[in-house]
């Protein structure tokens, strides 16, 4: 099973006055890491975009474990966690730069089309993201 | 039962490219509905800071149903699912200028203070919220 | 002269570690102020966008005297400097709770069409925003 | 001269619905690139911090002479406009893939205390960003 690693650094932008990342910050950080997990394997979102194939979220679920701070180097785990006839959930491990898991999270996201009617996976796709698939 | 009821108008920066709002966005408006619900009550979270009582964020699930576009006036319907002895679950249905309710959240919170230590929630702020707990 | 009033209150997602606004997040509440502007002189910019037409900045400068919190309640004076053949100029002072002026600051912009080529300023906009216009 | 180069990739969530990045978001590019540069220097913004130095922004002017999409990788080049007795200018370029100039900007920063109290510039800051100086 493959793991796709996304590191970023976190900007004063998105820290609060408790001197964390704010909560819904995580959200920019979980799609940035599904994105580039596409465009390393060489589909990248806006090329799907230009196909007319959206993946929006439907669900969202986070875990707040721990935190991050401004100017810390963070990365995020992605995996797959299912490939359905016409949805595919991304899971996350958001980590520390001492390597604690701060988040876990997962979204769920349809395939569609530009009059977001729901399409297929396409077998591009599918076969570009099995190899993500938990076990 | 009551709910509450918190009102905005969506942003041009918090649109995205489908012309819908970002999915991390939704996460500042609960948090302005719930923080709207404790000041509505005569507690702001302002208030709460300054004396040393914090509710971070510990989980955060939402359903993405529908969509709003820029410009559109939103409403947010804020109750309370539960209150342990040191945590709080907040409930969330986002409508559509048209009633559609487009996202359904919840997000749970223990009561921390300065050093992230657990605190029971106090009586002040279970007196305040238990007419929000819902049946 | 007439002067628009724009009110919002300051968000947790919105403040940094410094415990005031970030500096950047001034922008969205002066695009707020501007489309408030047009929408409470009947022409909301959703409509003008639906109508093909388009506000760009191109220019924007901004003085930081003071400093906004969490929680507080702002205001943002705007009126507009010039309405030039194909360009306009919006001025704005943001206030703090007790009237001191926060942000001062103005921004340019051309009207253009969906293909971003330059458009004189209908006389529709040109009416709306003269009674604005600083002595 | 010494120039400073900072790169980031242009998210979703930093894009409009006109499909480029909404005007403000390039002040948290901004502030990434002269964080980059001390960082880089060898004295970190976040160390900075623990010793009670702050720089905050008094004053940003910006040009838009074009714009970035989503995925872009864009690149902000920065230099020193001048270093006052109290006080730095940062000067910066951000750079669309194809190299053209699309934002064209400047901040003005005091070196202020935890009490917001004017200090002179610290020697180690002046050395440090001296051979970045533009002639």
């Amino acid at each position: 099973m493959k793991t796709h690693i996304y590191k970023t650094r976190v900007r004063y932008a998105e820290v609060d006055q408790m001197g964390v990342v704010y909560y819904g910050n995580y959200l920019a950080y979980l799609e940035s890491a599904r994105t580039g997990l596409l465009r390393d394997e060489g589909y990248s979102y806006a090329e799907m975009e230009k196909a007319g194939l959206f993946l929006p979220v439907v669900e969202c679920n986070i875990k707040y474990k721990g935190s991050a701070r401004y100017d810390d180097e963070i990365l995020v785990e992605t995996t797959i966690g299912y490939i359905r006839h016409a949805s595919i959930e991304f899971k996350y491990t958001v980590r520390a730069p001492n390597g604690n898991a701060i988040v876990i999270a997962r979204t769920v996201h349809p395939i569609v089309d530009r009059d977001w009617k729901i399409k297929s996976v396409p077998e591009r796709i599918r076969a570009l993201l099995s190899p993500f698939i938990e076990n």
